[in-house]
């Protein structure tokens, strides 16, 4: 239309309003309201305000520990809603009818929602006659990429806890012995499931929550979403892999670490120090203005350099994952910096960044922390040893 | 159309496929997968199998762990799309034309999704000309409320990580002594978040994991979903309401019980006296057949006949919430017992049943148990004891 048009897009994507209907396990609907409500609830912002609606057992938390403008009563909107559409007496209406009132009442035409918004209510809605648009992924809530001070605090708590997670591996480790190439721990085998539990406790000391931490030694590190399970065995790498939940604001920690007990053979030290070394080299890397997918390139360029051989399909071998991620109110959110990522890193954001080689037969190494992108640079908001050779 | 046309409807429904779009700690996904993945992915069921689209990370452990018949790799059904739709060179497809490259692939001309459904993937779908169409809430999978053995034994499981929390509540109160009105165990002052962390640790112990602990005492607890926070004191009713998730097979506990240090008025003994008879009525009335809201509603009744009025809106007081709600994969899944439930209680549902009494001044008192519907009645599958009042 004009050299304006996208601005133009902009100005008028600003003055539409946003719905959202979700528990606040939904990070979007955590961020917008600041509160953990476990059931789904509506909320509505306009330009101006942003309005929360709570069930009678949640009306009161609401007003107090929320960040909504206004917070409204859900029967009493129902109530609302029902005379207004002439429901029979004692009718309950449906949440399309709700959210239908509610636009009334704020002078909303059209709705935009996220891309995880229930296609239940998005049908309902469309089918009662009020426009509302899908958002792309990431483009509803864009500033979520790039963190407060606040966020950065409960981000920085949130690793706190998966340095923990590490510093009780480390320990068992040492302590144990080694009976028929498995450890022993305080008179047990010590299993990945053993040190999961150890690693929860330690995150629960730090007030977060880790479900699924993996801890996968040998060649179960090489199927790299297999959490780990039975003994630990000398001389194989362990991937250690800490990802908490803060249970406050619902912030995640993500780093990983890679161990071995005993002494390591030449190929899998040089495996390791080649991972460590990527690492580097994307942290140095990383600042305002630089592509996203040049990063990961730059360190898939690396490891073919010094040898290590990327192949994908069903039996992956290499550096087959994304570098890293966006780290938030999820623990993969945008933006992901995979090879063909074009989006350009930004001041603010919060990346994890998880260079890993695997082999079968060899193992699997992966070194993960988290940074803040500052100006000219990023800075660690992560912080454990690296040692990974244990005695 | 004619008396067989719901029959008509049932079937033409079972033969319709169904569509999923989501990670694992979503509970239809969680429920037709078997498996944890924690970014979402698709999969579909035929009238004859269950296809699950895996990325190159969860495709071996997808094959090796999960329900689904056949696994396909993204990347290669990324691949067959873009030749399928003549896209450029190296060109990804969007997730919409993946899932009309499937359907023609399986002979699929509709697919049904759940309520949750993504918004986003839904629109694109229906945009693409694919008919898509939205159950109402609990009408895709059904079969959830109906819980096979397998089921109940992890949800016995979960309910026994509950069990050990309450133990370690009644033991830190028994052990505390009281100064200036106020709980100290071990030289501390015993706090919400102390016995939350508590909990927390013995819940992991059984292997689940309890983020949202209520522990909340006084005034908090007439506020049914605040967590409690600061210290615990002496003469007040304390709720306890502990619902932990199981890691290895995401059922949840559902358990509450109120406490009380030191000695309790008559008021507060007959509250929760007045609880513990309502629940052992809801106990007693229910089996198979008795229609949801019946029972709600002669607890409600019952304590009305007792005196404990119940009034709704922004200052609730007496019984303002369901009386319980199905437990699985969710922990406040369908059906829900609330007083205007019409659905009748089948054979194999497992449903928490937690009357409360709330009265800002006096306190509150809730008691939780899960039931699982038997023939001619109810069994209970958590079990700790019903002692409150500790010296």
């Amino acid at each position: 239309m004009s050299i304006h048009s996208k601005d133009q897009v902009a100005a008028s994507k600003a003055s539409l309003s946003q719905l959202h209907y979700a528990d606040s396990n939904d990070p979007d609907m955590r961020y917008i309201s600041g509160v953990y409500v476990p059931d789904p609830f509506l909320a509505l912002t306009t330009p101006s305000k942003k309005i929360g609606v709570a069930t009678v057992s949640e009306y009161h938390r609401m007003c107090r520990e929320s960040d909504f403008d206004e917070v409204l009563l859900l029967s009493e909107v129902e109530q609302e809603t029902a005379r207004r559409f002439h429901l029979p007496e004692g009718g309950k209406p449906a949440m399309s009818d709700v959210v239908r009132h509610l636009a009334e009442r704020y002078g909303i035409e059209r709705f935009r929602v996220g891309q995880r918004f229930s296609a239940g209510l998005f049908a309902s809605i469309r089918q009662s006659g009020l426009a509302v648009d899908v958002e792309s992924a990431g483009e509803l809530l864009p500033q979520r990429q790039i963190k407060t001070a606040e966020e950065l605090k409960w981000l920085r708590k949130a690793n706190r806890a998966s340095a923990a997670g590490f510093h009780v591996v480390a320990k068992a480790l040492a302590e144990s012995t080694v009976s028929k190439g498995v450890l022993v721990h305080q008179g047990r085998i010590l299993t990945s499931e053993r040190l999961r539990k150890m690693i929860g406790h330690a995150c629960l000391e730090h007030e977060a929550m880790s479900m699924t931490t993996i801890v996968a030694c040998g060649e179960q590190a090489c199927d790299t979403h297999c959490l780990g399970y039975g003994p630990i065995r000398a001389g194989e790498l362990i991937i250690v892999d800490i990802f908490p939940q803060r249970m406050a604001d619902g912030y995640w920690g993500d780093m990983t670490r890679t161990f071995l007990k005993g002494r390591a053979s030449d190929a899998q030290r040089r495996l390791v120090r080649t991972v460590k070394k990527a690492h580097q080299l994307a942290l140095d890397m990383i600042k305002p203005g630089v592509v996203g997918g040049k990063v990961h390139q730059a360190v898939e360029n690396f490891f073919t350099k010094e040898g290590y051989e990327t192949t994908k399909g069903t039996l992956p071998k290499g550096f087959f994952h994304a570098l890293g991620h966006g780290v938030g109110l999820e623990i993969h959110e945008e933006p992901i910096m995979r090879g063909t990522a074009t989006f350009r890193l930004r001041k603010g954001m919060v990346m994890a960044v998880e260079p890993g080689l695997y082999y079968p037969g060899l193992g699997g190494a992966r070194i993960e922390d988290v940074v803040h992108v500052i100006t000219g640079g990023c800075e660690k908001i992560s912080a454990a040893p690296y040692k990974w050779e244990i005695a």
